[in-house]
This record gives structure tokens, C-alpha cells and sequence, in this order.
């Protein structure tokens, strides 16, 4: 019986900052008042399925090393259920409000699209019954569209239009079912929507493919009232050799491309943020700028790794600064602060399955008192609000709201024939001061 | 007298493959007719005035190595003069039918913005008087906004709305020499328009600032009657820490931003594309697929170096394949391919600037017949075409066109009940036919 | 049966360059003399039986695709048995002279040490018969001591010394193995013997432990009569955060600490090369340089991605560049040139792999034909062999063999009193002769 | 005259962590004891001449920011004497310990070798004073073989032998003066000593040329009567392609080849640390687990940017897990901890300078207390050595000093045949106590 599994668990508790207890919170204090909202209101924790109760500790150069119970021993759906009470055990043990997960995450491929579907919405039920039992909600849901051999080329943007149907088919289902579990979001991740080599690609073709896609998929979520967010998970590479939603900016183009940029948000990681050649800060600082921030998918990735490694976040400075980000632009609305992080395949005790998410829960909540500080302190805003200043004299808003041709600039110019005195960025002066809110 | 620095070279000619002279073409022959036209209106080289004739040789462990005759020795605008008379030698002795130049290039910074004007205005009759003498074309002109101390902060994106009228003087004055130049495209790279850090940085503001700006720029181009193209040029990053123009996908989504997708296009320069994490063929099929390609910077990077390099291209296989991109796109219009190539620091001799010109020349009309091989013999554009053939049916417009919804999607499924068959994606036989072409 | 797999490839055959046949050989004429030799001699092209018979096309995101007729439908044993009758059919008709394997590779893990011992036993005879039966030959085995669990935190490396002696127990069998099937060299990759956080690792102790389990390998290859190279695979990272072969001047401190510098060379794999930050040019250089250069894993990476693509190579001017370098150093002893390469998981025909092969194979011929005329030439040997010319002279050689002191030379320069005239390093020359060779 | 430059800076102050102050120290207070030692003891801090006093603001792509008041005005000489009186100020107001130059920092280059070493006596006259009178300190000396054209090619790894000659004069002259003004260290960094092709370079003579360059070195020290340690600072490129001392690994093995593992220790920079593809933990752990840890250079890369950023160190985590490791090697003996770091080139005033190093000292002080305590708890430490407590029983040391063969290790494998149960490596948990200390 899977629910044994965390059975010397007890359930994670605050002890506050002198706590000894590694099982402990020292930090995350759910119900203190930040800012004006409870703890668990500002970070809208989540830890996702796939991570947690699915992978096996297989790596490309070798395989399984986590053994855990609902591994082996049962048919698919057998598993699946034992999973289930494996995954929601742990969820109320950690006492986190939120979970996340995929279609295949929580149901086995059947050998038809009749039977997958008929496991997925079976093993939806007992969701739906964990999630009454324990008040674990689901925060977004998404569909796997690829791992299983059909989508190798891609889903929506598969050369063969009956795979784009396979994946319509899925996606349907993953939206029916967050629909009926209360998901606030779903999610898109193209893992294979990318190519290998541009010498069997029709980038334009696949291009449109993928804006049909999201053009039905955010048609459907109307027709049947969904009132949850859709987002789209850039990431640049990995598994395939590009893929299409690179990183926000590319997404924020290919919304604009399919007249969707009201429509969609982006669901940002850490991890993929630093893969596509961006600090995880400049991913949010440009969603919130385009108006199309939505959700995080918390973890690190090692800077000297190549790879997605969806590690625990673990620095402080870091994780302030990013969640000092999403305060300024109003905090989380139907997003939230997923963990999509695995402990590494040498952590093979259930105990660590706990340590990972404690240990990065309270370094989240840390981190919102630090930025917590920032903002109430305002001095970090308030010289970025001097530093444009001149924007805001009269010259400055007739000069960014068009008012001033070209020639009427250089005639000012050639007119007052003199240089401008630059000024200090006073880089260093601001970094000190962040450090000071550590 | 500059012009004898080049003495010993004799003007470049076309000898053959077998011709054993180090500086002659032995795959250039300019009148040779390829697809119809001629090569040097295919190819469309251009040199450029920064790295031959302005660059020292300095980088940031060290000083000039060059020593050329018109660094020293004379007033700044004596030395931009003999500068000139250098360039359009060399110009002439290559037999590169275009050049580019910045404008702080050709003439000196002066004490005050009239003088820098003035300068300017002095030199540009200097080169309309060479260009005229020698046949040589302008390619295109930009504006340095990067190099004087005033534009640290940024140009256009300046916290000073006084920097950015500075800017906005620079690139009048441009646009204004590439017109009467005849100058068939005018080219913004914001080196500086980006950040060093976000702490100190307003990035919306920054972005609509760069948006009016470029909003001016197509403005007053169609004001004057300038029919060329404008173009931005990508680049992520250096010297700043993030640029906005980071690459083709990030400049489309702002231009859609800023409404200019049709006014504007992009000069793609390889090395930037793989500072950017993408292949160069990817930044072209991008832009092509996209609707913005618009000329070339060729160079190549060093893939075990995180800088700009700007290296002459020498590899064939890679150039052929940029090149079959481009042949496959239409080719040029007033597009052209600048080499943004530097001879490396320790290339100290004249013959240096011929032997990168020349090779780089010769490899890229060699790679012109690869490509165009490609393009006639047609297997590698038929394999594309036959593994999307279903997207042609009446199904996959169906699907592709929106007559069909997820629903309907998830039905044809659910009622045929089987699974697709997947293809081989053929990546190996693809790469050795290309192979074939080389 | 396994060997109808590849029914319907004809074996290939030498075609000469104007072949269209893509299953054929265009360069490669195995008995062709290059530089005095047979370019089967030169090229001792190799097989990999991990990527071509076991690898299923699994990646991280995605399961398998190739569904290969030995991956199911019976026992372990006769699965492995299957697998060897398909992988030496494959041999045979592609035509390679050699082929490499882990001990894992060939036969199934078994329920004990002895059990997997056995297993093994026996499909090294299984092996040897198809040797013989074929003529294919071994040009390295090794031992998989990476994908099974108990090797989770490194093998030599482990904190566990009963890991140590499991390891041990595989490489002796994999050794005695090698010796038996006539193997002419034993390779060591060190997939686990690195680290994936210091905060639980003690690199000394590890070192150390590495260095021990190497020196028993030499001295058992020497106790059993073993003749043929012990072998380091270098590779910086992957699946570890950190491995201590991080690349060949790694190596070679390492072998320098245990002394073991005679007894032990490198197997540089060019993935590997650029995964460690260094072209592949540079590996091989600098193993000729400190003596130690054995093999070659070739195949080629992506340069836009963060892990071991082991793509077949395909871009001449770098191969031949490469085997510039080996022929430079005179060219493979017991070594050879291994594919280390993988179709990509979208290649699911039996063809596939055949086209990946020739296309390689080819490709290697052709550039040797390339490197051959470099050698012949003698040009750009030359110009090196000039640049140092200085070093020639008396004193040059006084002051490379330390016959002058730091004194002498500092009074030798005071004394003159002049400065130095740099000359060109001339690099785009160099690279332009590069080109005319191909 | 330029003590003035830093007039408006009072002398900064140790005022505890409540200080509002951003010009004092909140937890620097040098003479606070930690583990035995006075702050300023353990930490050693130097501030370097070239970024603070002699960089410009220049970067590759602009000019000039800084204008300091020692730049201009002045013959090269009395600029030099400016430039000393205003970095002695600045020293003594910040309250630093040591500083660190290169020869050509703190005196121009003359017209003819004699005279380069006559301004360099004269100046170095002028900091033996300025050290007298303010007790600052020298840690380290150098001398800059990179910067000058005839250096293009490498100094010691020069083609010309009488470039080596020129190397030989500037470093023995460097080395008087290090001795002559009681410096600690004498480093030498190889910014030239790499290639930029290997088409024009002979990798194994410039490898022995630069073994012959670092013996020489040692003789003269010896000779000379300088107890100091020789310092070598890896980084693996920029300015060239490739550097010879690329890291500690290689760094080591160069060593070894020459004979000079006991003679010379390694200055590790954070910065080169990253460039190289290793943490800056890796790097430190290494060279102590090697026996050559001597120094550090502080500062830090920015995780985007592929080049040298140099910044002030900023990160509590990061820069108290470094101090960590340099505590448990038993903290500094010759070396210390030199801020190789700049202000960026738009901190373009006096005070900016201050921010850098103030804050930058202040975090280093926290994080040796976060350090300190990690030592005083030992449970980091403790759970290291329990992981590899295997090794300490009979067993474990028979195979680790080499009197079980491999058949031996066999046999008992074979013998008890069971497997071996792997254990959890708890990187989560141990991250976490890490965190504890914070």
C-alpha cells in the first residue's frame, strides 16, 4: 500500500528561523502576513507530478534508481491508482496547496486512443476524490505530447496532419479534465514542437501549424467556459535541436503573429530561462513589460550544464531578486510557483523527496520577505524612477509619444550645439543595496 | 600618400581553379551566369570601412598592432582623407562592386554637434567624389551609436531623452549621406540599446522609446524619399549584458509590437546568430518564414569563443547551405552581403586585408555554385515537400485553415481508434546528399 | 530472425564519385594507396555495437522508437544472441573492418555477479564465432560500469569500496574478454567517476581511488599478456555535473600524478572534444604533443547544444582537418576511428543506419584524401616549421635548453637596446591554403 | 592634483550591520576574531591597479567613460606619479591591506628597453614610499607581457625568440621590484601564451618554451633570494583562442611535465573558473586536493556573457561556499584575495569605486562568518566523512593502497556474488544545511 511509503514523515510543520528540524519550515510561515496577503496567497505553491512520482532516476547513460512502490508489481492502471495515493500522501504531508501534472503523468496509454482516453478519465475520479479528501487543488494541467513515438516529429507541428488530430485529441481531454478538477491554468509545453535539422523542415508550414493549434485550443476553452489562463512554457532547445517557443520573446512574436497575445500567457522556468542565453529575472522582467506574464515553473539549473536539470532553487539572492520581479508587477493571479524540480537520481530515499520541496518552499518564502523588503523600501524602484526622469518633462513625453520628427530632434540639437553629460548607472551602488535586504 | 600602402597588390582577377596564386579567384568570375544571373548580382559583396580601415588591431588585453599610415600623422580630418583614398584603393583592387561605413567611420567626432555634422557632410562628398572616380556602390550607411561616451547608457534607449535627440541628429545625418550616396539600404544595430543590469533598468520604457525611434526613422525616410530598405541588425549581446534586438524571432515580435513589421527588415550577420544559440541557416529560414530577410553580414564566430569574432567565413559546407537559403528565398533585392570580417589582430600586413577579402570571396562564390546545384537538382526542396504532403489533402487544409475544431479533431480519432505510423525523419540521407553537392 | 533486418540492403561496394547510388561508396575504395598505405589501413574505421544494436532511441523526454526485432520477444539471452547476428550482419554488409562493445552491450546484466559473468562468458563466444565467420575484427572492448543503479555515485570513484571491487570484477572480465576476441586495445570512459554536487564528495580520496583502480588495470594487462593500448575516454561533463577526464590536458596531469603516463593513451572523441570548451583539432594536437595519443571516437556534436549529440560526421574541411592532424603525428597504431555515433531517434528505418554509416565512412575517405594532399604538399607545414625558425638558431637553442638565465637574457636586451619587430601571423592565408585543398 | 579625486570620501568604517551608511562596513571589522584570527588576517584583501586605476572605460565597441584626472595632462611620467598618489589615497580611505600591479600599470613604456626599466625603478621608488607612508602592502607583482604588439604572438610561447628575451628583461625587473617592495607572491598570467590557429602554431615547442620561461623564473627567485611564492593564473582564453594554462587540471600537468609542482602554486580567479567550464568551488577544491592552491583573484562572470566580466563579487551563498573551501585547506599562507573586479564603464564617478570594493570587502566578511560557522558545526564536513567511511576499514584500505589486484577484487566480488546496495547521496539535505548557515 503506497501511502506507507512517507509513513515516517510527519507532516511538515513551521518551527520557525532557530528550528533544528531539517523536516521543518523555518521560513514559510503560511498564514504570516506579507505585504497584505497570507504566505500561501503570495507563492500559490505547487509541486508537479512528473518529477516526483513518475520519473524512475533513469538518466541517458543509465536507468532506473528510485524503486518506489508503484513502480512495479500491478497492471498500468493498477499502478496509476497506487500512484495516486502515493502522490496525494505526500502532498498533505508537505501541506502544499497546489499540484501539477500531465495527462500520462497520472494515467497509463492504452492500446487504442479509446482506452487512453478511458484511463485518463478514470484515473481523473480518483483525483477528483484525493483533491476533495485532502483540499490539494490543481493548479494547472497539461497534456504529454512527447514522449510516446508518434510525436517524435512533433505534435501540432508534425509533417502528418493525423498526429496534429492525435494531439487535438489529447489536449481536449487535458482541458476537459482540469475544467472538472478546478485547474486554474493549462499549460502548453512544446517539447517536441522544434526540429532536428532544418534539411526536413518547413519552418513556415510548422509555424502555422502550431498558431492553428493554440487558435483551437483557445477557441475550445471559451466554448466550454474554462475560465482559467492558457499558457505557453518557452524553452529553446532540449530535446529537439530548436524549438519554437524559445523564450518569451519569441513567444510573445508568435502570438502577435496569430492575433492571440490577449489570449495566451507564458508559464516561465528558471531553468529554461538560463538554456535560452537569459537571466531567470529578464524572462520576468519582459513578460510583465509585454503584458503577458502568467506563471512559474520554479527550479535551477546548473551554469555549467548544458541541459535541463530542474534542480530545487537554493539561492537566496537569486530567488529574492526573481520574486521582487513578480511583486512589482502585482504578484501571482491565476499563476503560481510550481515546483518543477527532481531530486537528483542519487537521492533515492523518500526522505529526500521531502528535503528538495522543504528545503525550496522556505528558501521561496525567505526570499518573499527579502523582496517584501525591497518593496516597501522602495528605494531600489525609486532610482530606477529618477533615473528617467527626463522622460517625464514635457520634451521627454512630446520626444517617446511621437510629437518630435527626426528633423525637429537634430534641429534641438544642432540649435543648442552642445554635448550631454552623462550620468552614473551606479551598478555596484544598487547591488549593494539588494544585498542589504538579504 | 595612403594610396601606395596597397602598391604592391595587384587588382585581384579571376584565374581559375587551378591558378596557384594565393590572391586571385579561382571560383569568383563575376560575369559567370549562375541561375540565370550574373554571380556578382547574386553575391553582392560588400567590404567593410570599420574593421580594414578603422580598427587598430586593439582588443581589451591590448593595443594597436596595425599601424596603417593614416592613423597618425595629420589633422583627424586629414587622416579621414587619406583614409578614404586608402579604402577606395583597396576597394578598387578587390573588385568589390559595394562597401558599408558607419558614420563616425569616415568622418571625426568634432568639439560640438555642428562640427560633427560638418565633418561629416565634408567627408561624404570625399566618398560620393571616390565612389563616382571608381564605380564602387554603397551598400548601405548606418550611424555609430555606440562608441562615444555620451551613448553608454544607450542611444535611443537612453534614460536621457536628450541622449536620444543626440541619436536621433546621428542617424538624420545618415540616412540624409546614404540618400545622396545612392545608398541601397540603411541599416540600425543598437550595440548599446540594452542593459547592464535590471536593477537599474526601466524595460518597457526602454522599449517603447526604441519603438518611437525606429517609428521616426521609417517616418522620415518615406518623408525624403530614401527608397531603400531599412534594416535592424540582431545582436543578444556585447557590449551590453542584453540587447533588444537579441535575434530575428525577438525583433519580429517587436516590430509587430510597434506596427513595422512591413516597413522594416533584418541584416542577419552570422556570428551574431550563433552568439544568439541559433544556427546562421536558422536566423534565415526564420526571417525568410517570417516575411523580414533582408541582407546579409557574413563572418563566421570561433564555436569555442562567447564573442563576436567576425572571422572571413572559410567553411564551405556551412556557407553553401546559408547560401541555398538564401537562393531558395529568392535571393537579394537591395540586400547584399557585407563581410563584418576583421584579419586578426596579428594579420599585420597589407596583403592580410587581400588575403581575407579574397578568400572569403572566392569561398562564398564557390558555395553559390554548391547552392545552386541544390536548387537545380531539387531532391533536397522535393524531400520537404513530399513529407508534408499531407497537410496538402483535404483534411490537412481542413485542419490547417480552422474548418475543423478541436472537437471535431478529437472525434476523427476517437472513431478510427488507431494509432499513427511514424516515418523515418531521414536526417542521415539528407546530410550525405548534400554532401553529394559540395 | 535477426539477420532478415537488413534483407534488403546489398552490401556496399566502392562506386567512385559519380555514383547516385546513396547506398554506395563514393570516396571510400578500401584498397586504395594513399601515402603508401591502404586506406583500410589509414582509416580502421570501427562500428559501435552500443548506439547501432541497443540504443532504442529513448532521450529524456521520450521513449523508444526504433522497435528493433532483438528488443523483445525473448529471453535476455536469446535477445543478446539475436542482437549479435543482426549486428554482425550489419557488419558485413556495410563492410567495416572493426567494431567496439561494452561488456553490457553484448549480454544482459544477470540476477548476480556470477550470473552476469556467465552471461557474458557466453556471448563471448558467440562474438568470437561471428569474428570468425566474418573477418570483422575488434578494435576495442570496455566495460559499461555507468547505467546500472549500484554505480550511481561513480564505480572506481564510489564512496563504497565493495563498488570498487564490482568494477573490478567487470573490467577484469571485459579485459580477458578483449584479450580472447584479439581486441587491440581496452577503453576507459568514466561516465559516473566524477561528481554531481562537492558539498558530499571528497575529490582527493576519489582521485586517489581512481588512480589506484588504473594502475591495477595496467598491471593485470600486463600479468595476462595483453598487448594492446589501455585507453582514457576524456569527456568533461555528462552524465556527471563533473568528471575527472574532464579532457586530454586533464588527463594527462592525472596520468603524470600516478605515474602512469607510458602506460596509459587517449581515446578523444570529438563530441567529447567540444563539450570540454576545445575544438577537436585542439585535442588531438595536444595528445600527439604530450605523447599520448591513441584513438579516435569520431562523430560530431551540435554546436548549439549543451550535451552528446553523437551525430555522424559530415563536414569535410573539419574531418579533413582532423585526419591532418593524425597523419601529421603518423597516423593510428593500435588505434583507430571509431563511430561513436547514434542515427537520431527520428531515423527509425533499418536504412537509416546504413546511411549514417556510408555517409560517415565517405565522408572520412574523402577528407583523407584531402589530408593526404596537405602532407604532400608539405605547405602548411612549412610556413610553422618558418615561423620558428628562430628557434633554430644558436640562440634559440641556448635559450630553449635553459643555457641562459633569466639574467643573460634580460643583459642580452639591455645591451641591444631595440625593440623586436612582430610579423604577421598570417591566419587567413593558412586558412585560404586549407581551402585549396579541398 | 589628484589625492583630492577621492576628497569627498570619508575614510570608510566598520558600523556594524544596522548602518545605513552605504560608504561604511556593516560586517567588515577587520580586527573581529573568527576561528582564531583577526578578520583582516584571514581574508587578505588587495586591490588591483589596472582595473581601478589604469582601465579607461574602454571595451570593444566605445571608448573612453572614466576621465580621470591622472589620464591626461601631463608627460607619461608625471601621469604615472599622479596615478600613484591617487591609488595610495584611495587605498588608504578604503582601509585595504594589499595592493597588486603590473609593471606596465604603474610606469609607461619608454622608447628603447633601457628606458621602460628606468621609469619603471623611478615609479617603483614611488610606491616604496607610498606604502611606508600608509602601511598599505604589496600581496602580489606581475608584469604585463600582453598589452605591447610585440607580445601579439605570445611572450614566452613568442615564435621569436628574441620576444622571449624581451619577456625574460620585463619579468626579472618585475621580480626585483616585487622583492624590493616586500611582495608576498609574484604571479604570472599568460594572456598571450595560447594560439589563435593551430595552422601557424608548433603546440609542443611553445609548451617547452613556456616550461623553459617558468623554470627560469624559479632559478631566479631562488637565486635572488625571494621567498615569496610563484603564482600561476589559470584561464582558458581571451585574449587568444586557446590559453595554455586553462585551468588548475592543466595548470597541473604542465607542472608536472616541467618539474615544477613544488615550486609553483596557482592564483585561481572566480571569473576564469566559470570561463573554463568549472565552478569556482571546483577550481579551489582541485588545486588544494592537488597541493597547489596559493591565491585568489575575487570578482565574478556574469552566467550569460562568454568573456571576462570581472564584477565585484556579490553572492552570499556563492562567495561563503568558496570561503568555505579556503578555510578547510586551512585558509591563506602567501596568498589572499585580490578584487581582480572593475566598476562597470557607466559607474563613471569617484564614489563608484568605493561601492565596488565596499561592498564587495563587506560581503566577503559575511561570508567567512557563514563559513566559519559551517567549519565550527563540522556537520557538512562530518557528512562527507561518514559517506567514505568504507574506505577506512581494513578492506577499504587493502584497495586503496593497492594490495588487492584486480583478480583479487574478483574473486571476493565473485565469491560473496551479490550486489552491492547503493545509498542516497542526500544532495537535497545537504544544500539545505547549507542554507542554515546563510
Amino acid at each position: 500500500m503506497s501511502s506507507s511509503y512517507f509513513a515516517e514523515i510527519k507532516p511538515i510543520r513551521y518551527e520557525g528561523p532557530e528550528s533544528n528540524n531539517p523536516l521543518a519550515f523555518r521560513w514559510y510561515d503560511k498564514d504570516r502576513i506579507v505585504l497584505g496577503k497570507r504566505m500561501e496567497e503570495h507563492l500559490r505553491f505547487a509541486v508537479c507530478y512528473w518529477h516526483s512520482f513518475v520519473w524512475t532516476g533513469l538518466d541517458p547513460f543509465g536507468g532506473e534508481t528510485f524503486l518506489r512502490p508503484w513502480f512495479t508489481g500491478g497492471s498500468p492502471m493498477e499502478l496509476a491508482v497506487r500512484k495516486a495515493e502515493a502522490a496525494f500522501d505526500f502532498l498533505s504531508r508537505l501541506g502544499v496547496p497546489y499540484y501539477c501534472f500531465h495527462d500520462r503523468d497520472v494515467a497509463p496509454e492504452g492500446a487504442t486512443p479509446r482506452e487512453s482516453l478511458s484511463n485518463f478519465r478514470h484515473m481523473v475520479e480518483h483525483l477528483a476524490a484525493h483533491q476533495q479528501r485532502t483540499g490539494v487543488k490543481l493548479l494547472w494541467g497539461t497534456a504529454n505530447l512527447f514522449s510516446h513515438r508518434r510525436y517524435m516529429a512533433g505534435a501540432a507541428t508534425n509533417p502528418d496532419p493525423e498526429v496534429f488530430a492525435m494531439a487535438a485529441t489529447q489536449v481536449k481531454a487535458a482541458i476537459d479534465a482540469t475544467l472538472q478538477l478546478g485547474g486554474e491554468n493549462y499549460v502548453l509545453w512544446g517539447g517536441r514542437e522544434g526540429y532536428e535539422t532544418l534539411l526536413n523542415t518547413d519552418l513556415r508550414q510548422e509555424l502555422d501549424q502550431l498558431g492553428r493549434f493554440l487558435s483551437l485550443v483557445v477557441d475550445y476553452k471559451h466554448r466550454i467556459g474554462f475560465t482559467g489562463t492558457i499558457l505557453l512554457e518557452p524553452k529553446p532547445r532540449e530535446p529537439t535541436k530548436h524549438q519554437y517557443d524559445f523564450d518569451v520573446a519569441t513567444v510573445y512574436g508568435f502570438l502577435k503573429r496569430y492575433g492571440l497575445e490577449k489570449e495566451v500567457k507564458v508559464n516561465i522556468e528558471a531553468n529554461h530561462a538560463t538554456l535560452s542565453g537569459h537571466s531567470f529575472e529578464h524572462e520576468l522582467a519582459l513578460a510583465q513589460a509585454l503584458g503577458i506574464f502568467g506563471s512559474l515553473d520554479m527550479n535551477r539549473g546548473d551554469p555549467q550544464l548544458g541541459w535541463d536539470t530542474d534542480q530545487f532553487p537554493n539561492n537566496l539572492p537569486e530567488t529574492a531578486i526573481a520574486l521582487y520581479s513578480v511583486l512589482q508587477g502585482g504578484g501571482f493571479t491565476t499563476g503560481g510557483l510550481n515546483f518543477d524540480a527532481k531530486v537528483r537520481r542519487q537521492s533515492i530515499d523518500p526522505t529526500d523527496l521531502f528535503h528538495g520541496h522543504v528545503g525550496a518552499m522556505d528558501l521561496c518564502a525567505r526570499a518573499l520577505l527579502v523582496a517584501a523588503r525591497m518593496i516597501e523600501d522602495d528605494r531600489l524602484a525609486k532610482a530606477v524612477r529618477e533615473r528617467y526622469a527626463g522622460w517625464r518633462t514635457s520634451f521627454g513625453r512630446d520626444a517617446l509619444e511621437g510629437r518630435l520628427s527626426l528633423e525637429a530632434l537634430s534641429e534641438r540639437v544642432l540649435s543648442r550645439n552642445e554635448d550631454v553629460t552623462p550620468v552614473s548607472g551606479r551598478q555596484e551602488a544598487l547591488e549593494n543595496l539588494v544585498n542589504r535586504y538579504i
